[in-house]
Parts: structure tokens; C-alpha cells; sequence
């Protein structure tokens, strides 16, 4: 591939640095949008994985009808790029139930819930608060993470939702199908299964004169078979904006769609046969990529044969056994990492390489502990 | 275990809520100055550990001679709290020479490093700078990240280093035995080795009129063994302050010796058998116990039978198929992290438990990227 971050790793700025790509960001924001247009589907991004005021304005001039957060630290940032905000988390505990009812009252707010003591606190938080919480009911597609496990509890929570009276709204049904992160000739299967567990749930609803005006799912990897999952309104991908190697391995894009790098120094080449760079799991985390374990921590770019064996905290240790030649010392290197999401989480501030030049764009909404 | 942490818990401060408790952390310190005065060695703690500077000036009180950074950005924020630092990295790059050079101007400034082109670029940044930098030449005793590779250039380059004319002093060398993590009857060979190694250096030194004023080890694992490493003048532990679950299985200290914890709510009960909590790899990172990677993310004060399976970024699943009992929805458990490090690097902020009470304490130098 040819390194759409030459030009940074050229400019001598310090290392380790995050860099991002705009024009890249610009390509992969169309593609989805295109898509999404296409099939006639919402698009509410997941800002989890950038946290940037900036890249969330990028994705509501493409068309996103809102946006979706984690943390109420992130909705509370996110709150000045877009009036409707979705809570993809259970936010039931007293402090971001008090959070999100007070958001509310300025903002159209959305929560995924999954129990009946979670439905009964945030209504009484809106209730405290005078405002009215949009509540959207999670249901396990077959991920078990969170989530209603079956229809029938779904619909149950639903019904309390209806009969909350005006502190809460029943918005509709949010899954997270987590367990797409599956070799490409099972998800097919994994895909009609998702299909048919809403189309049960939402004929359930429909049977009791209950609507789900919005059916929301994510991710990046499922992003492009969303018309596979009919009954779909609205996709929450995050990791799409940037890609990383995760999504590169899984099939869902190639090197050239990766947005996100970070570039490296050669700080030692002691012991033969490796170097270290200054990339250790501060920098790159120490997540492995979901469906290749064993490719280490990351793709080296301009050494695609070597492998990011071991990382210290500040320290990356690279084989080169499989390649012809080594890096000299102080020489850079750039890195997509396995999983961008919690690599920009690491850092206060990324370089952002436009049409201009390099410039720095901060991560608003990191470090925030809730 | 009496949980330490107890009145954090209660308190109900927002969650995932990194707390440290300082009477532990009184007790940490005490114990390990204790040791080092006994032996006769000096204590240089790393204060990667906890990038605090409150902490920093706790070690210092405690008898440290000066303290140990990776980046220069914490260099810079820990140059406030003593004037005697090691920065324990090879800092060869333009952006970390050009610092490392600034501030030895006003401090006693020690590098490690492990190469020819090291040395001359540090000489080269000295000079123009009108400062002198102290020398540690890094030596590989056994552990293959960075480090001279035999004692024949590790001489070589304390030799560079003495001709190098005023810009540069030669003060030693410096070792990191990162393969003390191992099982505990394999440990003993691996000190002996490194004993032997250090002192065949050291003569070699000496027979060429050179003299290894500080010969600088790590770390928490071998830290109360540091006596069997003869020729060994200080120490450089990190995690020692805290402690965590790797410190705990690898059987260096008890749980009660824990200085540092994530308080975290349930959120989530909707999948049978298992709980959701809302501290995920953001909080917790996503390293795996050194020696027991089979344990999960951390440990549960409340359910020690418990386990924490799988972290999606703001969510950890914990199992308690072993337990007697589940939590409620919004009740709060106390994890003890596998790796406290890259977990207080996650934070902006961590809660104080002091004999007053809950204060807040900045981690000042985390966030910086070089």
C-alpha cells in the first residue's frame, strides 16, 4: 500500500504520535453514508471512537441523525454537535441517571435499558427533573453481554415504559450483535438469526399495540449486511471512521481504508534480530485482533512481514526474522493498531493530516472517568 | 480480606472510580525503604507507576534519592519534586535528546542507553545545549528488550561515553530483569545469573580504569531479593507503591497490600449467571495476569470466587458460576487490576482515601504522549 502517512512521518513531529488522516476519514465517512442512503437506513455514529468534537461535526454534516455515546461525560461533550443524543449504555446508576435526566431537559436523550429497576429509576429521575427520557429496550440478539432475554421480557419492559406516563418515551429496541466478530462463513447464519429474533420481538409489540419506531444496531463489522437485518432503522458503527487492523483482518476493509496510524521511533536494536520503538501498550493497548491472535500488536507498514511480539509499557519489541531487512536505529515506522478505539483514548491530542498541512485536534472527550 | 476500600464503596462517588488508599500506601513505602536501608541500597522509584505528583514527593520524603521517569513529559512534571532524575528509557530521538538536554541544565539528568549512535547524538544535544548529561549504558542481563548484549560492548560504550568530553558523564549502568516474572523456583538461578553478569561487566570495566559509580536494577518482582544481586547500588521499583494482581499471584505481597482500586457499579443482571460492571478494558486495560492469564481482568474483593471473563470497552462481564451469590443491579464491587500502571494511566483524576477522608489527586503526568 502506499503510507498515507508519509508525510507525517516525514514532518519529524514527536514520537509516539496518533495521526489521522482526513482525506481517508472523508472516503470512509461517504462509503458508509452511501450505503446507508442506499438501503434506506439512519446512521447515528458511535463516538467512543474518536471523542472528538471536530470528527463528530464531519459526521453530522454527512447526514447522521445524531449521535451515540458511552459515558455521560462523553454525551455532556457531544451535547454541543448535536441535539439527539443516544446513551448506547445502561446508565442506571444514581449519578448518570441524574446526569441524564438533567440532559434531557435540553436535549432529545435515549437510553438502552435492559431491567425493570433500570426503567423505574430513570423515571423517576425525568420525573425529579421534569424532563422526559426516550427509552430504547435492549434486547439480546445472541451476544450475551447485556440485553432482554427473550421477547417476552422485552416486551414486559415495554410495557412498563408505556405505563410510565410522560417522564419516560418508548423509543424502540437497540442490540449490539458483538458476536459478529466471527470467521465471514458464519455470519451469514449469525445474521438471519438477529433478523429473525426482531421480527419475533417487535410482531410481540405490535400484537400488545406497542411500536418500535427505532430498531438500532451496530457495529462497524456488520455496517455493510444491514440490510440483511430487515426490521433495522437506524446503524451505531464507531471503528468505521478510523479502521484499524481488526476490521482490516475480519475483511470489512483494506490498509488503504485505515484513517488512524501511529508513528513510531526505532529507539534500540540491541538485541539481534528485533528493535524496539517507542509504541508500547501506553500507546497501542494491549489488545490483541479478534480473529488473529497471533499477528501481534499491530501491522508495521513499511515492514509488513515483521511482527510487534511483546509490548512494555513504553517499549514495542518487533521481529524482523521474516524480512529481508531492518530498520536503523532512529529510523520511524508507521503503525495501524489492532483496536483504534482505545488507542485514541490513550491521548490528549492527535495530529490531524489535511489537504494544508498537519495540524492538532484534541481528544475532547478522553480521560473523563463516567 | 478486611476491604480496605470499604468507605470509598460507600461513598458513592461516580463509578468506574480509580480510589487509593494512603495509609497502604504509607505502609508500601515504609516497607520498602526498610529493606533498602538494610541492604545499604538507594531507592530511584518509577514513577510511571503513578504519574502523581503527591505520590512523587511521598517516595522522596520516604528517603529516595531522586526518582525515575520513561517520557520526558514526565520528566518535565517530575522535575518540580526532585532535581536528581533517571529517565530509564533510550531517549536518542530529536524531540527526546533536545529535552533531555534542556533539562539538564538545571538537573542532574541520567540516561540510558545502549548504542554508539545513542551516545554520540546525546554528546551532540549536550553540547549545544552547554549542559552535561550522566550516562548509564544499558546492559542485557538475560531479558532480550533492550541492552547491550555482552560485557565486551557494554565496555565499548562506557568507553565512548568517558571520551566524550564534558557534555557527557559516565555514571554506570543500568539493567531491567523483566524475566523475574516467572515461577518462583525458577527465580533464584535467574538472580544468580544476573549477579554473575553484572560483576564480569564490572571487572571488565575496571580492568579498562573505568569505574561504575551507580549500577541501577529493577523492579517491584525483585525488589526484596535485590540483596542477591551484589554489586546492585539502587533500585528503581514502580508498581510497589500500589501493588496489583500481578504482584499478588506472583506471591510478592497479599491483597492487603493493595494500595489502589476500581470501584465499579453492576449495571447490567439481564444474562443469567453473570453480571455487567462498568469498568471495561477504558478502565481496566486489556492486559491479562502475567503469571495466571487464566484468572480474568482483575480480581473481585466482594466475590473472590467471581470472575471478570471477557471487557468490551465500558462494560466487564464477570462470571459466578463458582459464587454463591450474585450482586443486585446497582450494587458495587471493589476489582483489584491485573496491572495498576496502564490502568492509572487511563485516569485524569483517582480518589484519595486519607485518614480525613476522600480527596481528589491529579495524575499529572499522564496523557503525554512522548
Amino acid at each position: 500500500m502506499a503510507n498515507r502517512f508519509e508525510r507525517a512521518r516525514q514532518e519529524l513531529i514527536a514520537t509516539p504520535a496518533l495521526v489521522i488522516d482526513l482525506p481517508t476519514i472523508e472516503h470512509n465517512l461517504q462509503r458508509l453514508h452511501c450505503y446507508a442512503k442506499q438501503h434506506g437506513l439512519q446512521v447515528r455514529p458511535h463516538t467512543k471512537t474518536h471523542k472528538s468534537r471536530r470528527l463528530a461535526r464531519m459526521q453530522i454534516e454527512h447526514g447522521s441523525v445524531g449521535l451515540t455515546v458511552a459515558k455521560l461525560g462523553e454525551a455532556e461533550v457531544m451535547a454541543a454537535e448535536s441535539n439527539d443524543l443516544l446513551i448506547a449504555y445502561p446508565a442506571i446508576d444514581p449519578d448518570r441517571r441524574r446526569r441524564v435526566a438533567e440532559l434531557a431537559k435540553s436535549h432529545t436523550i435515549r437510553v438502552a435499558v435492559d431491567s425493570s429497576y433500570g426503567i423505574s429509576v430513570l423515571a423517576a429521575a425525568a420525573e425529579a427533573a421534569g424532563s422526559t427520557i426516550g427509552i430504547l429496550i435492549d434486547l439480546n440478539i445472541g451476544f450475551p453481554r447485556t440485553g432482554a432475554a427473550t421477547p417476552k421480557i422485552a416486551l414486559e419492559l415495554a410495557q412498563q415504559v408505556a405505563q410510565a406516563g410522560k417522564s419516560l418515551r418508548l423509543d424502540g429496541i437497540l442490540f449490539y450483535p458483538g458476536h459478529v466478530w466471527a470467521p465471514a462463513d458464519q455470519q451469514a447464519e449469525i445474521l438471519t438469526q438477529i433478523d429473525q429474533r426482531l421480527a419475533e420481538t417487535i410482531a410481540l409489540w405490535e400484537a400488545h399495540g406497542l411500536t418500535a419506531n427505532i430498531v438500532s444496531g451496530g457495529s462497524t463489522p456488520t455496517a455493510f449486511q444491514s440490510h440483511m437485518i430487515r426490521r433495522q432503522t437506524e446503524i451505531r458503527p464507531g471503528t468505521y471512521i478510523y479502521n484499524d487492523m481488526n476490521t482490516v483482518r475480519a475483511g470489512y476493509c483494506t490498509l488503504d481504508d485505515c484513517a488512524a496510524a501511529v508513528i513510531a521511533t526505532v529507539v534500540s536494536t540491541a538485541v539481534p534480530g528485533k528493535c524496539v520503538i517507542d509504541a508500547g501498550n501506553k500507546t497501542l493497548t494491549s489488545d490483541r485482533n479478534v480473529l488473529q491472535p497471533e499477528t501481534g500488536f499491530g501491522h508495521v507498514v513499511e515492514y509488513p512481514d515483521a511482527q510487534i511480539v511483546r509490548l512494555s509499557e513504553e517499549h514495542g519489541e518487533i521481529d524482523f526474522a521474516a524480512c529481508d531487512s531492518l530498520p536503523q536505529l532512529g529510523e520511524r515506522v508507521t503503525i495501524i493498531p489492532n483496536h483504534i478505539c482505545p488507542c485514541v483514548n490513550l491521548q490528549n491530542h492527535a495530529y490531524l493530516q489535511t489537504a494544508d498541512g498537519i495540524e492538532q485536534d484534541s481528544v475532547d472527550a478522553r480521560g473523563l472517568l463516567t
